[in-house]
């Protein structure tokens, strides 16, 4: 089973204007509505591709319930706690003039000490019973940056980390196994060029960083080699979820003991498989097994003057 | 007692970004939710003023239940039913660069049989104890035209009349006692000039025509005389509650019986007080006691040809 981990669940609601007027009144077509955040995303892809998955994290008023409840209808199994703090929701209006996304994300609950407690006994349960812990995304207002290194502390389980901004040096320190920023989160977590970034960020403490450039594949920087993977065409689509099912593919690779080199080509088929879907969890099947034996991996040296 | 009627009562959420950017992604402000709908507003305002007010229509699911929690916070009395349809919710965008707001309104609740006849049992019952009936608002996707003209026709009170689109002129057809509408509405029911259209939306039924001409004040046009009211000075602020607070003025002349050039100056000046307040629903009782005694009422010949 691998245990995805969301502490900042939402909510996702989906508008359709005809055009977004700044300052005008929208009848907005009726909404479309589903449980996200990045964990929740992930699972979704775990669940296409028939990994066993759980997904946990914190839930809690009407928007939570909403939340268990979509999963519940998607087949996706839930262990949430849900506390009397309303999870948030995210708006996203998608104009059918140009067909562009404005995404307005409200910033979370402010949980409780017992809210917290309550949801790390169930989470040690849980992470005991997991091969893979994925911790996902951005944590509520008020929850410490170091709350992530907390959990990856608590389990000797192997964790995947993918987060930005303070939460993600603070849960590096902990030692995560692979830690997945993009090429905008390694940029600020560490000043420098990507490749030495990622070194250094492992440096740091990560096992293996994996880091996403958009189009131009993954950079990895493990213990065992430096690997650069990229799919041999062009992707046009929704990136918003591509990170999320790359993070699925380290997820079952680190599960499964895929060798690295094997493990970089499904994440980068999968992610590609993601931007072929509008929304953010899905994936396009037909897309990835097409992919997955067409990505370029090269091996490089990560330090040539050392 | 003054009964409002608010058949597709709305959540109404706000979220402060600094600036609206189309096509990006909107880290929203905290909340701010509140029961919005033109009925509520209405009772929003006469609770402002100490009278007596009930709320009514259908508010169901989650929004519903935030709906008459938010009203029960608020002191206003509410007698909604709940079907398990859910109520809909409002979006407005509210840029703290220019002030600007946008709104994204969600169409309402696809009702069943049972809710509407359920919703019409409740309705008797409250109308009969009422001194005035207020029904104002759109109507939620699925429900006819002509329910307006059929809640209008099962009572012997005075109703005023609030919505726009072709629920007007069918509401219009069961003679309420006044028809509110904007200068818009006017123009959309009976395409003619001003005066024009209030007297021939007179002989389609309405006992009295108060149509709200934004800075131009108010047009009355009923059995006894024809009146314009203005107030005497540039307003400036959110118009958007002024035609609710117009209304609720109405609503405690028929129920005081106020002759109308009294009532025309209540209802301007109550007007201007929504105007000088952010949230629609809310007035400013410094500004409708200063400008109360301001207000120029007009009397005019109506059809000056006859």
């Amino acid at each position: 089973m691998i245990l995805t981990v969301t502490l900042n669940a939402a909510l996702d609601v989906t508008y359709r204007v005809p055009a977004l007027v700044p300052g005008g009144t929208h009848r907005a077509s009726a909404a479309g509505v589903r449980a996200g955040g990045k964990g929740v995303n992930v699972a979704r892809v775990l669940h296409a591709l028939d990994h066993d998955t759980v997904v946990t994290g914190l839930a809690g008023g009407d928007p939570g319930r909403a939340i268990r409840e979509d999963l519940a209808a998607a087949g996706i199994r839930e262990a949430f706690v849900a506390p009397a703090a309303p999870a948030r929701r995210t708006v996203t209006v998608v104009s059918e003039e140009d067909g562009s996304a404005t995404a307005f994300n409200e910033p979370g609950p402010h949980l409780s000490i017992e809210d917290w407690t309550w949801f790390v006994g169930r989470y040690h349960e849980l992470a005991s019973r997991a091969k893979v812990v994925v911790l996902s995304g951005s944590l509520p207002p008020g929850l410490p940056d170091h709350v992530y290194a907390q959990l990856i502390g608590a389990t000797g389980t192997p964790t995947i980390l993918d987060t930005s901004g303070p939460p993600l040096p603070a849960g590096v320190a902990a030692h995560p196994t692979v830690v997945k920023p993009n090429a905008d989160e390694l940029a600020a977590a560490v000043t420098t060029d990507p490749d030495t970034a990622a070194r250094q960020l492992r440096e740091l403490g990560a096992g293996a960083v994996v880091a996403s450039r958009g189009v131009d594949g993954l950079l990895a920087v493990t213990g065992d080699g430096c690997w650069r993977a990229a799919v041999p065409e062009p992707l046009q689509g929704n990136p918003t979820g591509a990170g999320d099912a790359c993070v699925a593919a380290l997820a079952v690779g680190l599960a499964t003991g895929t060798p690295w080199p094997e493990l970089l080509a499904d994440a980068v088929a999968l992610s590609a498989a993601a931007v072929a879907c509008p929304l953010a969890g899905d994936i396009d099947l037909p897309t990835y097994r097409r992919l997955a034996p067409l990505v370029t991996v090269e091996e490089f040296d990560a330090d040539p003057d050392r």
